[in-house]
């Protein structure tokens, strides 16, 4: 695969411009977003009421992201037609920014939940439970928007295969507080609160799973989800 | 709106047909997947493993429908290149079927929660207070699915309205959750599974919502997410 140019050539050097004009919306969107991703963490667990509001705040610009580069898809297609690999990375691309706008969504919940917290006079002792989770789905974002942008189908195979490593993770901490509400029912209120932070961290880490299907999609024209990780391998490896 | 054939006609019968074709799929879907949210509804307020084992293995069918339309859609972009209402059809298509892919995701929980729940000797009355959550997602599902079978842009607008209401039930049905667990501890583990299955109802709630917007977007080509009811309903109105 040709790294440094994912797209291909074009007869017509004004098509090739506007393709590459969506992916670095895209590129742009994702770098947003994972912004706001590790700034949610981070509000989470320094109690940054300014950083949460910011998170809280910055949402509506992933969300008018989301409109615009839909916009300019529709766009595309009705004027360009394309076919074969440039009509799979429109199709890629529309499905790529719903999941990075709901991806947005879970950072702004975990802006909001900071910023609820620090009304009520809490700390952010509870949220230190989180970052081990935290640091695992932002590294995994990350990876998953490095293989878009890259058009890297191994990395996004790698990067889907990582998951699992989240959802253990996040089952771990669920049990775990779990025990510590029986132990302590004044806890329950802020447990649950870490629960929600961690379900909305687990739910990022499934959305960034749903972008490397769609990288895989866009370099083997297979649709890959529903199918297990073994599976996925073996189906790619056969082309 | 010409209720009979929201899609109207084109000088190819067969591109028609392919259109028809498309659009069926939809809606034996979209049926399915409000099958299996009534079942894991009914699953979980009556106990019911047989009901719960249907559901939870029953989502690999719903699975392959999204892949299978997904194809179909990008054929038909491919061979027929659609302009205008066309394509929005396509593109509202592309997205309605991802949501109704998570919806199921949604129902197949349900069914998994009872099984693990039947598996713990516990019964169905902690259900109970799920039934009014459970009734107004149900419909919200039933009116979206008809919405966009209809293609009615009105009957979406309120639909989408109606979720305010699932989210008020499902905050308060939270409040009263949390409010048992602190009296009792002992409870902490089943309020929990009744907090997860109100979130997966939510979620299901937010989906249909979406396909709500996508019925607008086809009927008025503007890109209507992210906008609050009352400026939805203006820039509509304005058209």
């Amino acid at each position: 695969m040709d790294q440094e140019s994912p797209i291909g050539g074009h007869i017509s050097r004004r098509f090739d411009s506007e393709l590459e004009d969506i992916r670095n919306h895209v590129l742009a969107m994702g770098g947003l977003v994972e912004t706001q991703v590790n700034s949610g963490i981070q509000a989470l667990l320094e109690s940054n009421s300014e950083v949460a509001r910011q998170v809280a705040e910055g949402d509506h610009v992933v969300n008018s992201m989301e409109v615009k580069i839909d916009e300019m898809c529709v766009q595309i297609l009705a004027r360009r037609q394309p076919a074969a690999t440039d009509l799979r990375l429109i199709i890629a691309i529309i499905k790529t920014i719903t999941d990075l706008e709901r991806i947005g969504d879970q950072a702004e919940k975990l802006g909001q939940f900071e910023l609820e917290l620090i009304d009520e006079g809490s700390t952010s002792t509870d949220y230190a439970k989180l970052e081990h989770l935290g640091n695992l789905v932002s590294k995994l974002l990350h990876n998953a928007l490095d293989a878009f942008a890259r058009v890297d189908d191994q990395a996004a195979l790698k990067t889907i295969k990582k998951d699992t490593k989240i959802d253990n993770e996040y089952e771990a901490l669920m049990r775990q507080l779990i025990t510590v509400m029986m132990e302590d029912p004044r806890t329950i209120k802020n447990a649950l609160r870490v629960a929600w932070c961690a379900r909305a961290l687990e739910r990022i880490g499934d959305h960034a799973t749903n972008i490397c299907e769609y990288v895989l999609y866009l370099v083997h024209g297979k649709d890959v989800r529903h199918i297990d990780y073994k599976d996925m391998k073996n189906q790619i490896r056969g082309k």
